[in-house]
């Protein structure tokens, strides 16, 4: 069986210029690469027919799936439709049945439908209508020569359920499923000192199996694909790379399971019956609120005090006046201090506490820009570390969120 | 003088699989647009040599200049370099001073060089080199027939400072700059509402005068787009749209110079010399982190309590414990508590708290996932919300930063 080949093409003024970052196209990316799908390329264009057609064109010769998304909604702005009559040389004729959901979408919500959504009523002669339960502009699914065209609104939700609800199963019967993946999610270890580390070890293998580094903030991301034709014998090479890896890269790999902070942590944490508290002053709660994001978090996350102002630090984590004015906000005494407070004000089995100093102003010769404390502990034990990161305001952030959640981490591999 | 027309060509496998969000093409969209140069289209490939190749050659015949990054690591899996020297067609030749300098670069910081890192002295034959003082990889400059290319790495850092350093120059002395743009940014109304408002308004302009609708999560961006080829003509226009435009979407109107929640929010607090304090459950900590983006915020945002378990609602923000029996933890009755204890607890001039349920698990009929109570006041004065949010739990979190920002928003106008 041939490979299969896909794009991903997005339409938008707004993504050509930066006003919005396309996480669309992140999203689709996950579902045909964990669908088996090889992915050729993105590309993104603005609302203009032209550029569109020139980007479908350009992908029909190559792929086998096309995914669309952007450019279907009411205002005139909006010129998919117009693209994608011009591209597959076929009129925008009125889809009854789509004019009729869209009418009952909004008498459902007692809301009147306004003459704009007229537009959305006409498709592309031959064009299958996707009907779309969470919103009004529907998908569209169209097949020229064995190349399979999906249009589908670029509203984050209408396309989830678009393409959970359409694609999605026509891509799980088209693919070929010959590529076996595996991950390793490692932390405390750059790049370059990971591949030296590895040495030889990587001279040995065959072309279609292949290590990738993805470096974080914090450590690397390694992803071992292997794609030769016979899949057992993909699945067999893949493991003796994975424990190769695993056996010289000991004690930096942290999961292969998982590949975010929140959810290694979320496990643990999970699994030892324990409870977290957090105090922030740079963050700003970024930790909380990625921590957060998992569902499932409030089994064991507590919550935080963000303490911005050192009067909220005094007052609030019980700081002492003293600490703040010998140490200084940015020091290890202030960040224990905040650890202990936050511990006793909120009554968690752990806790992390961060200061610093994000920038871009605040920096100083002693304590420049970068300069960031982390404690993590329990009433009786803490461990406490200085970080320099150099980076920008919201990289420093999220180098220390990285070295917070990889401290949390060994904190608990103790216990 | 004719448009200026740029691409956008970010390389790496982890883009395209949606391992990682491609923030680098929104950071280079917004530089080149602020600059007057037309964004052509933005495509991504993967470490991938015929694909980069392929890519560069598309790009090279519709662009004057295209902005290259990613795949200049010292790993094997980084390609862009052999991609370079097959698509100009130039060997990749040992570049003395880029030795030099990634060697000093290591000797400065004490560290070894590693041997992998030889990889990043060879550059295509004809290439400028482009220092690189915050790593090892340099970028790359090469000109063939008019058509500039930039290539640089896709740390963003490194990117940011070659970009700054070699590329804007080149692009303020190449741009045409006959584009105008005016941007609104407004609150509390859909876009097709939007587009019913301005109705007739919107047909008597001429084609070179466009508007765009960026929907966000609680409310639209609109950008007005002049390009003309008389630069004060258009500046003319652009102002009396953007006065029509104004004066039909009043009071949804919130912004002409800040486009961002977090900006408008500090610019209005600052200059009431007011402070201000969140009290957070469902949103994790989002908002504070959110409003702590923005360099200078500590100026007014004193601090947060994430209220995640109701045990710290009630321990650490004083609800009692019968509202959270009668009313529950997702209810006007405990927001309003909320906002009472954190006032008390942080001593702001203004609070603002959240409760509610981001799903996916928690929801009943009558308090389905969606459901947010937001309450923002003072000591003397508090408003009070409840909505009913349709979303994933990340979009349920985001819609309520936006709607607890607004609700700030008019707060502070009547103040």
């Amino acid at each position: 069986m041939n490979e299969k080949r896909s794009g991903i093409l997005t339409i938008g003024d707004e993504l050509l210029i930066g006003q919005i970052t396309d996480t669309n196209s992140v999203w689709i990316g996950q579902k045909l690469n964990k669908s088996g799908w090889k992915i050729l390329s993105k590309q993104t264009v603005g609302d203009d027919v032209d550029a569109i057609v020139a980007a479908l064109e350009d992908m029909e010769s190559q792929c086998q799936v096309i995914i669309v998304t952007g450019g279907l909604g009411p205002t005139s702005d909006d010129k998919t439709l117009e693209a994608l009559s011009r591209f597959f040389n076929r009129p925008l004729i009125l889809h009854q049945d789509v004019k009729e959901h869209i009418e009952r979408y909004f008498s459902e919500r007692g809301r009147q439908i306004s003459p704009h959504h007229a537009k959305q009523f006409y498709l592309p002669q031959g064009a299958e209508a996707l009907t779309n339960q969470v919103g009004t502009a529907p998908g569209l699914h169209f097949v020229r020569e064995d190349v399979h065209f999906f249009i589908t609104p670029g509203v984050p939700q209408e396309l989830h359920y678009i393409f959970e609800q359409y694609v999605q199963p026509l891509l799980d019967r088209m693919a070929s499923r010959r590529e076996v993946q595996a991950h390793l999610f490692t932390a405390g270890i750059g790049e370059t000192s990971l591949v030296d580390r590895l040495g030889a070890f990587l001279d040995q293998w065959p072309a279609w199996i292949k290590v990738a580094y993805l470096p974080y903030m914090g450590g690397v991301r390694l992803r071992i694909t292997a794609e030769g034709n016979d899949l057992a014998e993909n699945s067999r090479q893949i493991e003796v790379m994975r424990q190769g890896l695993k056996d010289r890269l000991v004690p930096h790999v942290i999961s292969e399971k998982y590949d975010q902070w929140n959810e290694v942590i979320q496990h643990m944490m999970i699994d030892r019956k324990m409870t977290l508290a957090t105090a922030e002053s740079c963050t700003g709660g970024y930790i909380a609120s990625q921590i957060t994001t998992t569902p499932g978090s409030s089994a064991y996350f507590k919550g935080t005090v963000v303490s911005y102002a050192n009067e909220v630090k005094r007052n609030v984590l019980q700081v002492r006046e003293e600490t703040l004015k010998i140490h200084g906000a940015v020091s290890s005494a202030c960040a224990e201090e905040m650890l202990k407070g936050v511990l006793s004000v909120i009554r968690a089995d752990v806790g992390v506490a961060v200061t610093g100093i994000a920038g871009p102003g605040g920096g100083s010769a002693e304590k420049p820009v970068g300069t960031v404390y982390v404690s993590v502990g329990n009433d009786s034990n803490v461990m406490t570390q200085r970080f320099n990161f150099r980076s920008t305001r919201q990289g420093i952030v999220e180098y220390t969120y990285n070295q917070a959640m990889y401290m949390i981490y060994k904190f608990l591999c103790a216990r």
